[in-house]
């Protein structure tokens, strides 16, 4: 049974507990009714502190409405609503507190797809040749200081004109910009790419409206995503941040983080360039980071 | 400009300030602002207080994609969604707090309709003779007691099936249960219907399936809508409940109110029966009821 009969009948100053006594602990999922118990009270918190108009109230529910209608197999409308309110961020920043000397998590965004094609070190995963040529180095290492060996290094990011593969199907080689990789004996491993560049969320649905209506940008601050795994270690789902990207501060997500900006050097050595297989370039970067993982259950 | 310049990157700590100093308040709508900066703090607040795993906050972003979908021009489900939450009671209220003398409102509901066919007093709203003989009888005063002429009673109920005609198209005969009335030269009118009965909202959606999960029953009680106006009142949207319903301390979506419970008298009295056209039936019910309205704008 419910406690409803405990309480008076629904007002103002009753009003979380009115609804929560509804809930039949006897009968709801212990962590369901504590979840709902707690939306409940920030929800009406909200409500007594904007106290909106019946015409604001309509106002929100044809926006979730319109949301909802948004999302189909290959747009989750939803998702950039909780990105750009900063709750995906928030939600991931407590599943993932630091503290043991792990690399920071961040977002894992919408755009990974399983199964990118396994590359080998120095391999590009450039395959449209656009955009500035970038070698990324890598160390995969315990928090012990111990280099691991064959942790799988999953790279994904968009090409030079700020698109993933998956949204630009035929317009782009399919897997472009996609590689798996696996760090060798000294847990190190490398592969050529190209300099990340800003590019906006989908920004032509309700959550985009939004952001145009309070004057917020829909740009992601310049990224490379990666995930790193091996077992017996936690997973890391992880970014390197570009640390000239104008939009660095001001990522539409959330995502950034100081420890996840990338030390990107800039360099004309025609030597190296030629090392690296960037002759062709007028110039070309690099960039080196050491990944940290935790001994845990992944 | 934004302040999110002034703001280091995104963490627990700092969510809320550093998700709000997006907004360009030179640009934004102040009101939308206000809005947007109260919901992201009562939000973000909600995500630390019950730290959704990654999979909880899928699972929620699902719940919403599914509410969405369920929108139709017939079928409101996120309305739905804030009534069974208590969040529509409570705009509600916090729009008509009571302390002027008129009659309490409570909730439109999504079954109202326009044009409802014009009544004689006396005239009886339930076209398919279904349930048990009501007599309602109501008399509309200003707050200082006056009788007022010629106002506007807009009336509607389920029938004794618990569904209102517009969920039984081709079932019911059209605007079965519904009329609309004028109050006399002493602020009174009077109709026929018959006792209402409890119902359940739509409860074959991602509301109803939330609330079976918590336990909880989708029961409205027993109640008759009325919408009345008079130029120069603010016009009262509200409900006449009967008081003998099972669930009458447990409307589903918390629209109950201690003011609004009518005295329901039940009958025998062959020559009370004879006057009001009951004859036939072996009993029958009749509720007195005064509303009361504001001098005000409407």
């Amino acid at each position: 049974m419910s406690d409803a009969s405990k309480f008076p009948y629904f007002s103002e100053e009753n009003s979380v507990g009115a609804v929560n006594a509804r809930i039949d602990q006897a009968k709801a999922n212990p962590r369901l009714a504590n979840v709902m118990e707690a939306l409940t009270k920030h929800l009406h918190a909200f409500i007594k502190e904007v106290e909106p108009t019946h015409d604001e109230w309509m106002t929100g529910i044809k926006f979730l409405t319109d949301t909802g209608h948004m999302c189909t197999e290959w747009r989750q409308e939803f998702i950039l609503l909780s990105d750009t309110l900063g709750v995906s961020s928030l939600v991931d920043t407590v599943n993932h507190r630091s503290g043991n000397g792990a690399t920071e998590h961040t977002i894992l965004g919408p755009f990974h797809v399983q199964n990118h094609p396994v590359r080998a070190h120095g391999d590009t995963i450039c395959l449209d040749g656009k955009g500035e040529p970038l070698a990324v180095w890598g160390r995969v290492l315990s928090t012990d200081r111990t280099p691991i060996v064959g942790a799988t290094i999953d790279v994904w990011q968009t090409n030079d004109d700020g698109f993933y593969d998956v949204q630009q199907k035929g317009v782009q080689p399919d897997m472009n910009m996609r590689g798996m990789f696996e760090s060798g004996p000294d847990g190190r491993f490398w592969f050529r790419s190209v300099r990340p560049r800003f590019y906006p969320i989908p920004d032509d649905g309700p959550a985009g409206k939004l952001l145009g209506a309070l004057g917020r940008h829909p740009n992601r601050a310049a990224h490379i995503h990666l995930i790193i795994e091996k077992p017996g270690f936690d997973k890391v789902i992880t970014h390197i941040f570009e640390p000239n990207c104008p939009y660095l501060r001001e990522d539409a997500v959330f995502g950034a983080k100081d420890s996840l900006i990338g030390d990107f050097r800039k360099s004309t050595d025609a030597a190296r360039a030629q090392e690296l297989g960037f002759q062709a370039a007028p110039f070309f970067w690099e960039v080196a980071t050491d990944f940290v993982l935790a001994p845990g259950k992944s």
